[in-house]
């Protein structure tokens, strides 16, 4: 039996927990400041208020002020936080990690500096820890195609585990998997969270389409937009790959799990899909931001502005060509500057000859 | 202006109609012995029935008797028919086509013999023409994620014109080019073919997991089964870029949209994804095949026969591994032994470790 120490109290963190207890685990979930009300819930009925379900017997939930108490002998400690907290986590995982133990990281994204050179979010949280301590831990991360709810109702998931180190891997693997909840590893750290990071962006372009019927009001017709939905999934898989290349990953982890079939499960639905689809009706995105969907945390919508904005600053530098990434370019134009629905498809798919 | 004829006067043929006529050109099209009625319906009221839409005046519907006035003197000869007349199109396309034309194909699908060899349909098509008419004309196909009654109404739609002769594209794409209907080519023929063809197995597929939920009444729950179809899709496509490299086509025809894109327009609804949703609830497939969807056009199934069926000869001879095309194989299995739903997800992705 091994204790697990999860900082961050949100659905996917919480929807672990389930093939973790069932396969006889302990776990103690560590709610943010923002997570109090989530704790609290736990704490006195069982049940968790997003996800809508009782969590199991073996999940202890702790307010922030008792994070040490949850994370002292752990063997595992998870960052559950999303992209926006991963600053905040990585100064808090940096007091509450303990040399030896196998750090597990559900946070996805990149960020970027001036010159346009991207960071996947483990470097960023590394960066909190000192030398010493970054070394006498292992790094890990969870990828794959995996919408938290399903997870625990006990649906099918299959997910990768991701990291440089095989033996935490395997060790990982065998605490969470069951009957429902299939495990693969990967030691290409980098290429499977370039792919986590980067489908992000193409879930917010799968609503465009959508939108566009509804605007013209033909969202009931016998005809509808699948060919222009798979022409964007077809250019936002492209585009995967060759992020995969451009940031060092392996071109092969652009496929299955970690990297179309991540893509297909962000593009079937979720808070992405439906920004894209106000802009697909005609609404600017400022207002989508401002009004329709204000507060709501979109990480698609900003790992378009972190990556597309990269592209700039790269192809100045030569690191990429102009006609590169057309589609992420297009989407950075409509979350930055408004741009009004008007796919590219021209320059997609390599030069149109 | 250019005058094309069509052969088959199918959905697909017609819907292509569309675009070629508004360009300007002439298209014959000439029902075979199972359009009788659709091209009556065009000759007396221009609508066809199937699409459900009046084509353009510029379309002249033929029944099969009149083909060669309509064949004769065209620049363009396509084949319309589906996958299931291809040999008896060969055999009339040998007698219609004449020295020069560009012959235009959008039947899809492979063949197999005993020794599971697996050939592509313009090659099956090809072997019904003497080895000099053959060579006095050029080949060239459409591939890509389109379905046809979106062409027909003018949504945009994104596809490949793939052939051996470069020439013969540019000119064949230039007639269809239009401002929805976006063209490019390859010269990657067999690569093309190869992801038209091998699709469909994923379609069928793709039906499963609403089968289940279905099957224990979960259809309208709050957690649905997105992370199952997500792998299915992830492992489909997988299976796809493999079959492109064992069929010699190149690895990178599997990406964008003559692999991933078409795999995702045909996962999103058609004959073969019902014919999967029965199976997932629990219905024999030969029950769907006798009864529930009797006398209905399955490609996908028919591409499981044939591809699937070739698996186990190829594996003998030690061409493939028997842990290759794993979901392929469980497909087979549902499709020729009633096999049911229990997806062999473990045998995913490569081995599990």
């Amino acid at each position: 039996m091994a204790t697990i120490a999860i900082l961050g109290a949100g659905i996917m963190a919480t929807a672990l927990t389930f093939p973790l207890t069932e396969n006889g685990h302990k776990v103690n979930l560590v709610g943010t400041h923002l997570d109090r009300d989530i704790i609290e819930s736990i704490q006195t009925t069982g049940i968790h208020p997003d996800l809508d379900l009782k969590v199991n017997d073996k999940v202890v939930a702790y307010q922030l002020e008792d994070a040490e108490v949850a994370f002292e002998g752990a063997d595992v400690a998870m960052s559950g936080v999303n992209s926006f907290g991963v600053h905040w986590a990585g100064e808090q995982l940096a007091k509450l990690v303990k040399p030896g133990m196998k750090v597990l990281i559900i946070t996805k994204g990149m960020e970027a500096d001036d010159e346009g050179n991207l960071y996947l979010l483990p470097e960023v949280m590394q960066r909190y820890f000192d030398e010493d301590l970054k070394n006498s831990v292992t790094w890990s991360a969870i990828v794959g195609p995996s919408i938290a709810g399903e997870v625990a109702v006990h649906h099918d998931t299959c997910v990768i585990f991701a990291g440089e180190d095989q033996q935490s891997l395997d060790y990982l693997a065998d605490l969470f998997r069951t009957d429902y909840y299939h495990v693969w590893t990967s030691t290409d750290f980098r290429g499977c969270e370039i792919g986590a990071a980067t489908k992000n962006i193409y879930a917010f372009a799968a609503g465009l389409g959508q939108g566009l019927l509804r605007k013209e009001d033909k969202q009931d017709d016998r005809y509808v937009r699948h060919n222009y939905n798979a022409a964007v999934f077809g250019q936002g898989q492209t585009e995967l790959r060759q992020f995969m290349s451009l940031l060092g990953g392996k071109p092969e982890t652009a496929d299955g799990l970690a990297g179309v079939g991540d893509m297909y499960v962000t593009s079937a639905g979720g808070r992405n899909v439906r920004a894209g689809t106000y802009v697909g009706e005609g609404i600017p995105f400022s207002e989508v931001r401002d009004s329709l969907m204000k507060g709501v945390t979109l990480e698609g919508v900003n790992a378009i502005r972190v990556i597309g904005g990269a592209l700039e600053p790269l192809t100045k530098r030569g690191v990429i060509e102009p006609e590169d990434f057309p589609l992420c370019r297009y989407l950075y134009q409509i979350i930055e500057h408004d741009a009004p629905l008007d796919m590219p498809f021209e320059s997609f798919f390599g030069t149109m000859k």
